[in-house]
């Protein structure tokens, strides 16, 4: 389990209180000392207890050998870099399971695929978790509802026994494109659903914006190869929604600046974090262009970022399009 | 143009701003002339200007004839008694537009099959609105998007022009039964996104359950003929989202209150008007009895209204379910 950060502490929760033991690889010997001799992760979450059965270190070849399940949960720009250094003390039969949701700068790669080419492994040992989960909101034990995506059932079906909890349900679905995708999308768009908040507009917006949102992302999907019905599921809707509608989400604050007029500079200057819509956006616009798949909001999203138009004008130029059929059937 | 309702109202505005000619049609003499001589109709949206296009009337009479289409906007449990009177009125080529959001009860039926029925018109003479219309943000003219539903190409075609705005882009979508089924299930899944909130739950919570409602939704609608995408779009989705996220919302406040503790008795004491979700929750399982579909939300959500379980029991009830694959692909 890597590592310690605020969903990988949840999620290690989720596993403890399913059963499993957890090793959490934490990088400041302090979260993995407070974890083992008081149960919390003292810089998140501090008021959430830990299960008994979650310990931490901070080496990681205490935690790697000999773990089943070997689940990611770093920044997903550090990704390539982490998993060079962890791979070779993984067993050769343990399942990596990712709960990062991003998209290479550079490469455009979904995270399973930067996964798969770092682990020189097969699609049958790799999942990934997706959904309308917010750290904050699971640790409270909020009922909530995730997506195990793998393309081995086996293996969706190991993951989903490992984290089936009383407050968090797993389903299991095959596209793993899909979920993944979903998950990246959603940051860009919740960019604009903040710019939306920023400049006063209310529910129906935010409610098209989210519709027309997913419409792309079920069209870059589609030519991916991913399955449509995965966009109106968990790992779409649901975490665009949640991603949308939460004033917990870093990405929708970020959006909220930029609507009130502040330039990405000034975001940037205030928030020692980007938003990791900021990062994917212009990945999943390259994706989109070579695949010849036009992607409105995000590129709207991308001019506002990198281009200094003002919100507004991304609004009237998205409003004025020549309005058409909602979806064209194949 | 019939009626004077919120929305009814708000759309008269719409049709105006787009240039057409608009006579509503309301049963008080006062609303009508307050319509005519100021441009307000005093009891919704005081505060909203209508267009000098937008004249009303308390005479069916006088509206009826002549017009191109007729907009249906009256409470679903009237619609059968109106038409009977109205039809006669109306032209062999007008289209009735429905904006109304319901199943009749007994017939479990739709509102445009009702005016099949009741006006003995075919399906290209009939038309859908459905999208996340909340009716005050309409009128401020807030960016939002809609979806204009016939089995006609042209008919669709027609009425999207007659109410292409700067603030509401109308998409055309060939698949009534999809967008109706989308209108009338959502008010219930509403009632249970207010059930979460009154209990104090989150965000996680309330996307789980819109993801999951919009399941059962397409799957009612698929055995029903229904185009399963109509359900990712604006009148399934975006409707839903809009509904389910809005303290405007009538259904959502309703549930709010079961959530608290409230009786179904107790709060429809406080109310005067009953939600339209209380009208459709039977109407619809009854339909999905009868195709063999299934439907837990819905079905926790009548046992909530009229069989007394506590919302917190049938939380657990939903969350406990042996969890399964996200979706089938057939």
């Amino acid at each position: 389990m890597l590592t310690a950060g605020s969903w990988g502490t949840v999620f290690a929760k989720v596993l403890g209180d399913a059963g499993a033991r957890v090793t959490l690889v934490a990088r400041d010997p302090e979260i993995a000392d407070a974890i083992n001799a008081r149960h919390v992760n003292p810089r998140y979450l501090a008021n959430v207890r830990l299960p008994d059965l979650v310990r931490a270190t901070v080496r990681p070849e205490q935690a790697l050998p000999g773990a089943d399940l070997v689940v990611l949960a770093v920044p997903s720009h550090a990704l390539r870099a982490c998993l060079t250094d962890w791979a070779p003390l993984v067993g050769s039969q343990a399942v990596y399971v990712s709960l990062m949701k991003g998209i290479e700068a550079g490469s455009s790669r979904r995270m399973s695929e930067v996964i798969a080419q770092t682990a020189g492994v097969g699609p049958e040992r790799i999942a990934v978790v997706s959904g309308p989960n917010l750290a904050r909101e699971i640790a409270a034990e909020h009922p909530a509802a995730t997506v195990i995506a793998s393309a081995s059932t086996s293996t969706a079906h190991a993951v989903q026994a490992a984290c089936w909890t009383p407050y968090l349900r797993p389903y299991t679905n095959g596209d793993v494109v899909g979920c993944e995708l979903g998950g990246a999308v959603k940051n860009v768009i919740a960019l604009a659903a903040g710019m939306l908040e920023g400049m006063g507009f209310g529910t129906n917006s935010q409610a098209s914006l989210i519709t027309r949102g997913l419409a792309e992302t079920t069209r870059l999907g589609a030519a991916l190869g991913a399955e449509p019905m995965t966009f109106a599921g968990l790992a779409g809707l649901g975490d665009l929604v949640a991603t949308c509608g939460s004033p917990l989400s870093r990405n929708r604050t970020f959006g909220e600046k930029l609507g009130r007029g502040m330039t990405l500079d000034q975001v940037l200057a205030q928030q020692h974090q980007v938003a990791e819509g900021v990062r994917s956006c212009r990945p999943l616009l390259a994706l989109a262009e070579r695949l010849g798949v036009s992607m409105p909001i995000t590129r709207q999203v991308e001019r506002v970022l990198y281009e200094g138009l003002p919100p507004l004008e991304a609004v009237k130029d998205l409003m004025s399009r020549e309005p058409g059929p909602e979806y064209r059937t194949p």
